[in-house]
This record gives C-alpha cells, sequence and structure tokens, in this order.
C-alpha cells in the first residue's frame, strides 16, 4: 500500500477517533500485501486493550440478518439515526460473501444509507469482497476491534439471510437480530434453516399502513412459534417485535430489547463468556484454516484432491482409505 | 484382536447375512489397534460395492433424536417390530457422545429393547462411547455401511437429543426424525437449538389415554411453527404427526411419511444428490481432524496450545498472531 503511516500514527489516529486514519487502518487490514498485514497485526496488537475483545463493556456488538427485500438498509439508517441522537457512536460493517458474484449487494452501494453516510457520529464500512485470510468474517472481525478503539460504543454487522454468513456474524456479536417480513412464505425461500433458533429476537419490518395489520399477526403467530422452540440456555426469551423504518416506530423498542438483554447477560455472567468463548472459536478456526490452507497448497495437491473427491463422492473410496492416501503423499 | 478372521472370511460372512461375523467385523472397526484398523479397512473396500455409499437404494437410513424422557427406545422397539412384520431387515445402531460419562444411557442397556432385541430380522448394536479415530460418527458410518452391505435395508440411528450428536447423525442420514413429547417447556431443556429446523418430520409421542388430547393440541401448535420455518429447499414440508408406543397407533403413518419423503426425494434426483455431498462432508471432516490430529500431537503442542487459548480467550492476544506464533514453533 502507497503512503503506509507509521504503526504510531495509525494508533494515535485510531485512539483519537481520527475518521480518516480508521480508514486507513482498516484498508491496511484488507490489503493482502504481507507488509501491510504485519502492519496491521501490530496496529491492532497496539490497541487491543482499548477494544471489546479485553473489555466487554466497551461496545454492543448488535448482528442483523434477514433476506434480501426485508429492509435491512432503511431498518439500520432509521435505528442509527435514533441511536446517534441518544448520543452514541455507531459503526455499520457488512459480512457479504455474495458481494464478488452480486457486485456489492450489501453496503457496497453507500448510497442507500444516505443519510446516516452523512451522519459525523456514525460510520459505514461494507467488508471486502469475497474469500480472506482466515475465510468469512475475519476481517470483519479486526475491523470491528479498530473501531471499537476509535470510540464506537454500538456496531452493527449486516449480513444477507442467505448461505454461511449469519452463523459467522452470529459468531461475532453480543446480539443477534433476525428481520422477518409479516407473511412468511415465499420471501423465506433462501434463509437457511436453523437461524431463527439461532436469533435473540425478531423484528418484523414494514409494520405500518395498510401492512401493520397484517405486521401484528405475524407477531402473534411467531410469538406462539418461538414458544415452542428450546430454551437458549441463557435465561432470555428470545421476544419477536414490530416496527417501521418508514415511521421510525418500533426502534425505541428494539433498542430497549437490546439493552435489556445487555443487561441480564452482564448480570449472570453470560456476556463475558460468550465473548471469550467467541474468541476462542475464532482461534480455533483460524488455526484450523491455516492448517488446511498449509496443507492444500502443497504443489499438485489440489488437482490430487479433486480426482479424490470425486471418488469419495461417488462412494467408490471411502473417507478413510482417502485420507491415508492423501497423508501418505504429502508426507 | 483375537481370533482375527480373514478378509475373505469376514467379507464372505458379511455378505451372507452372518450375524455373528457382523458382529466381529464391527467389533474390529471400533478396536483401536492399528492391525485391527487396516483389517477393517480392507473389509469395507471390499463390500463398499453392496452399501448404501455405492448404492443409495439399498437401504433407507433413519436418524431419529429427542430429549431424555421422550420414550425413544420404545418408539424404537414398536416401530422395529412394525417394519420387519412388514418383512424389512432393521439395524439400529447408537451415537451417543455421553455414554462415557453416563455409563451407558442409550442401547448400552439392551435390555430397554427387549422384544426387538430377540427379533431375528433385528440387529441392535450400540456405538463405542467417547470419541473415536475422526470423531463421533466415524465409526457409526462404518457400522452402517456393513449392515447395509449385511443385507439390512432399513438402518435407524438413535441418538440423545443434546450437545453436538444430532448434527453428526443428521450428517449420516436420509431422514431425520424428531422426537417431541406434547406440551413444550422444561422437558425441551437441553435440546439443542436450530435442531427443530433441521428435522424432515416431528413426531408427538406418548399420544394414548389422558395425554391423546394434549398430543393433538401440540401437533397443530408445532404444524402452525413449522410453517413459519423458512422451506427446506429439497420440496418437502416436514410433518408433524402423532404416534403411541403403547398402542401402536401412528406407526404405520410414520412410515409411511419416511417413504413419501424417500419417494419424492429419489424422483427429484435430491436423495442421490444428499448421500454424495454427505459422503464428501465425512471426507473433509475426516481430513480437517487428521490434519489438526498431526499438529495437535506434537511433542509440547497441548502445553503450548492451552497456554495461547487462555491468552486468546481473555482478548491479551490476537488469533491472527496467536496462530502465527503457533505455526512458526511448530514448523
Amino acid at each position: 500500500m502507497r503512503n503506509r503511516l507509521s504503526t504510531d500514527q495509525y494508533t494515535n489516529g485510531i485512539l483519537a477517533g481520527d475518521r480518516l486514519i480508521l480508514s486507513r487502518a482498516i484498508t491496511l487490514i484488507e490489503s493482502r500485501h504481507p507488509d501491510d498485514q504485519i502492519l496491521a497485526q501490530e496496529v491492532l496488537a497496539t490497541v487491543l486493550s482499548q477494544t471489546g475483545s479485553f473489555r466487554s463493556d466497551s461496545s454492543i456488538r448488535v448482528g442483523i440478518t434477514g433476506v434480501p427485500g426485508v429492509g435491512k438498509s432503511t431498518f439500520i439508517e432509521t435505528l442509527g439515526q435514533y441511536l446517534t441522537g441518544l448520543g452514541h457512536k455507531l459503526a455499520v460493517l457488512a459480512v457479504d460473501p455474495t458481494s464478488q458474484r452480486s457486485g456489492g449487494s450489501l453496503l457496497g452501494d453507500k448510497t442507500r444509507m444516505e443519510t446516516l453516510s452523512m451522519n459525523p457520529n456514525a460510520y459505514i464500512r461494507p467488508s471486502p469482497a469475497g474469500d480472506s485470510l482466515g475465510g468469512v468474517g475475519q476481517r470483519t472481525r479486526e475491523t470491528m476491534l479498530l473501531c471499537e478503539a476509535a470510540g464506537f460504543d454500538i456496531i452493527l454487522v449486516e449480513t444477507v439471510g442467505v448461505g454461511q454468513s449469519e452463523t459467522v456474524v452470529h459468531g461475532m456479536v453480543d446480539f443477534f437480530l433476525l428481520l422477518m417480513l409479516a407473511g412468511a412464505g415465499d420471501e423465506l425461500q433462501g434463509m437457511k434453516r436453523g437461524i431463527m433458533e439461532l436469533a435473540d429476537a425478531l423484528a418484523i419490518t414494514k409494520a405500518d399502513r395498510d401492512n401493520a395489520l397484517h405486521a401484528r399477526r405475524a407477531q402473534v403467530e411467531y410469538r406462539n412459534a418461538l414458544h415452542l422452540f428450546p430454551p437458549t440456555g441463557t435465561g432470555w426469551f428470545p421476544p419477536v417485535l414490530t416496527c417501521s423504518a418508514l415511521t421510525g416506530d418500533g426502534m425505541e423498542t428494539v433498542w430497549q430489547t437490546i439493552l435489556d438483554h445487555q443487561q441480564q447477560t452482564t448480570s449472570n455472567g453470560h456476556r463475558q463468556r460468550h465473548r471469550q468463548a467467541q474468541q476462542l472459536a475464532w482461534f480455533r478456526s483460524l488455526l484450523q484454516y491455516e492448517l488446511a490452507n498449509r496443507f492444500y497448497t502443497q504443489p499438485g495437491m489440489r488437482d490430487r484432491l479433486t480426482a479424490i473427491e470425486e471418488q469419495v463422492q461417488t462412494g467408490t473410496l471411502l473417507p478413510v482409505p482417502a485420507v491415508q492416501q492423501l497423508l501418505h503423499e504429502a508426507a
């Protein structure tokens, strides 16, 4: 990267809340250049004690997901304006593993959040497209830490409600909010099964005008459904809310719900344990990723692997001898 | 293992449906002795073309889960008697990662299925306790293949509805059945969240006598709830059934549901793709396991790992440098 700053310049700038330097540091994190990577890790290590990794009370991390069309951007825009109005400093990040293919379906198009993107207490940053070192989410996690060090006390992580990204985002936040449309059915097509049971709250969007009654009916249905789910094991019972990005109705309740969850999980110790478990899981998945990476990138291994996987898939070779063959060749 | 047979003796015995030799071959699979492992893989490779790994029409694999107290054993006993009555040959296996601790909470106590265990067309086999080569489920998968080669056309895989085992079992069967009690609540304590959304059908057990009305009410509630779930993407809509192991009511419907699913997923090609994807996933997880295992078993690595994980957990060290340190030391 050209015009690289020194570690001190980055860290001082970040800790002083300088948005320009924060942005440049995030770009450093996203860079694939080895020198940039080294510098990025130095910067991260230096600010670590000021992040939510070390001090779990320094921020609230909220994941927001929902299928395309549910109104994630307008929801975040409205909630964001409400939160900055309360005096909070808000960072909005996105994990979008599909953006490389779709050409940036999420925050790549910043203009979708016109008001919020001009708000001095909000910082909007799309995550890099495609896979990155350590897989989906690696850079978003590090970006989150830099934002916390820069004084943002609320981090919203947006993701589309399809593929693997919700699970990844669920693994990096304190509170996982699932946005839903009234009237289940076709619009749930593509939503990953199991995601409803991961949610800490459901919010039914577009609960306004002609749709208000539908939304209220859906609220009752989802409440009954969630009541049949296994308990969360944390003492928290996921509520079903309604809201409207158009009128702003329900935003206060959404935020109050997040605060209630925060308060409850802080007092019962779950929050601290949860963050520690997330950090450990991040480390372990990265280690697995690197071990696999070292193995897969050996000369000729990709072709060898493709051939073996073909045999395994069609049932002509069993996994145990397949793995033994591969490991023996690589030895 | 003493009195080891030759590969030919094992394979001929298995293919002839000799239950004694089948049992000895499974014991071979479960053995940790390297020579036994080699022989076991030879036997598996020889019978492979007669298993459901290669011929997905040779068996129906059904996973059955539910919390303790839901009545899994009596359900399997009653369903099993019904199926053998139809002329099927039935193998009942179990994945129970907790059995080492609990002293065999599942099939370890065979007497729980008294009638079925004396049925000549049923074969009941508890899976080995604790972790095994390749993690939970590895040996159960191989045992399933031997049973298929021995002519068992229905494989039931039982698991407790807690921990990781349901996910593992879900990854090795065609149809995943979740047994539930009428009246959700405390009895769901310990059930893993997300498991309901993995089920291909729910069956409410103990729908008899005073409980019949409760069961019917629960059926309606769960039906409404499942209706709100995202679609499965396979064209299959998970039904909610009721049954009684006491009266036998509902067993026919449970089996017909499994057959309907079988027929639908066979005709739309999902079944074949699903098994191939499962085989690939098994291979990949085993490869990951072996790569990690080679790494973790280096001298001193366990202690080093414990120390580093402690730092990562408390937020004083970030995952990227932590992994780099470990890999550098191990280089």
